[in-house]
């Protein structure tokens, strides 16, 4: 069982921030050197770090790096925020950095999100009955987040608990994040999985071989309405069919109580060319699950259940 | 707008059956000989033809290269019939050409197919309602019935009368045939369309985007149950949470009145390499949809209701 080092996935150097290339896992495990906040800003774009915790922290990163070279602040935290739009932990860990531009506090958010996966983790865990068949979605495992994983932790820690009989895991069109990188970290980790094409989710759920639906967030509203990776909302609908409880797990930095609802998210359209290269394509690339879906939302200060107006903490704890 | 030769998707010479191979479009327009029946049976296992009705005639003809070459027709039979389990019309034809394995009654198997699907177009073009959004799966047009197509054909005939304004494609993992051959049909035909991930369909449907879904179909029990490409199922799940109608359109060569219900239809699962070449995975290539999910089966005999037990025709109809 091998365990990626948070500096692994992102780091901060001198002259840099470092990010493990996710576009390349896992053909080849090879660094990305970035040298100034547009660069970082690039690859948040780009995908060569993704997840919204971890983009939080890349973006964390850069900003104290654009403070140590003496770059412009105020464009690099309009660049940086503007990377992508879904995930709100970007603009919070920018908000962060801008009252505290220092290496030392870009440090310490990695450090804090860490240590929330890892809570969070713990509590989701006693959602999970023993012998349980988890189908999850998207990567949402240490590459994430910056280390451990929101939804893929819950699921490592129910695993070391026991509990977990097998992990299906949804190779996540159109860029394969689940088959790809989940899958990578699963394998590291020896817990036994299965890829799936993401159609065939809810026929795995009708033949009763899905016990629990978990994801991560990307932002979160104040009533529990959830962006996440595109399929989240049609694994929810599916589940609910079936009735089997989907539980979201994320930090409480992913939570946007400036959002009312899910139509207060701005969805993000990639590229086309993502989804084809020759023909018409529509790519977005999240959707949002209504709350009434989601048996319980996860964060590292417990287990949330419907109302989530009521129930979801509104401040980010360190 | 350009139509597809029947001929050109699969045919009879003297000394071989002749297959655009459809594993290589859209990128290239290759055809295929098979010079025997094993042959043939190899490009519909390797995919090279697929669809219910077109492996039906592929093997229709494969059985009269069969008996021209002198083959040993049980033998013929036998490998023809196992090459794939799904479809209910491979073992259709072969049954018709065991009783007169002719070159002319292949041909007017074929002939017959492209004219049920004519029919059951003008059939089906009559629920869709002006301005329509339409999504379908996997590849249904004249590439999977050897001319003309089913659920697409109905798409098409409907276009043709000036209801339908858009066609979201989902690409249809893991092979891709929506993304590759609805789409290359559509191109060709000039009929507006975007290619979808599979799992951004749901999304849609909340939208509001979507006005009825349209597929296939693989092999359809007695009571309506329908198996058809892996993710029918999910659409009919998510369509149903929408109230939107989805609609089965297929010949009465897909109609398996011996099998009472879905669970009496194999579901083939095919190599997992298919699905990722690095890691476990699992590969069902089809679903079975229950009846009570289906708002309307259409075959060429007409639009077939709820319960499907007395609607659906019992035979099939030159």
């Amino acid at each position: 069982m091998e365990d990626i080092e948070p500096g692994r996935i992102v780091r901060l150097e001198a002259d840099a921030v470092v990010v493990l290339d996710q576009r390349r896992l896992p053909d080849e495990e090879v660094e990305l050197r970035c040298g100034s906040s547009l660069e970082v800003a690039d690859a948040i774009r780009t995908l060569a770090i993704r997840g919204a915790p971890a983009i939080g922290v890349a973006a964390a990163y850069g900003f104290a790096l654009a403070s140590a070279l003496g770059e412009d602040l105020d464009a690099a935290y309009a660049e940086l925020v503007s990377a992508r739009p879904t995930a709100v932990n970007l603009r919070w860990a920018l908000e962060e950095m801008r009252s505290d531009p220092t290496r030392e506090r870009a440090l310490a958010i990695h450090e804090h999100e860490v240590a929330r996966c890892r809570r969070m983790a713990a509590h989701a865990a006693t959602l999970v009955a023993p012998g349980s068949r988890v189908l999850t979605h998207c990567n949402t495992g240490g590459l994430a987040t910056g280390g451990y994983g929101s939804a893929l932790g819950a699921i490592r820690a129910a695993w070391e608990r026991g509990l977990v009989e097998h992990v299906w895991v949804d190779e996540t069109r159109p860029l394969l994040q689940g088959a790809r990188l989940t899958s990578w970290e699963l394998d590291s980790l020896g817990i036994p999985f299965s890829v799936i094409a993401d159609a065939a989710a809810p026929s795995l759920m009708l033949a009763g071989d899905v016990d629990c639906v978990v994801t991560g967030a990307d932002r979160i509203a104040a009533n529990g309405d959830t962006a996440n990776k595109i399929g989240t909302y049609g694994l929810a609908v599916a589940a609910r069919h079936h009735g089997i409880p989907l539980y979201v797990v994320a930090p409480t930095t992913t939570l946007d109580p400036a959002a009312a609802t899910g139509a207060d998210i701005p969805i993000e359209e990639r590229d086309p060319l993502e989804v084809s290269d020759r023909y018409p394509a529509r790519n977005p690339a999240f959707d949002v699950t209504p709350a009434e879906l989601i048996a319980a939302i996860v964060t590292e200060e417990g287990i949330h259940r419907a109302p989530y107006v009521d129930s979801l903490p509104r401040t980010v704890h360190a």
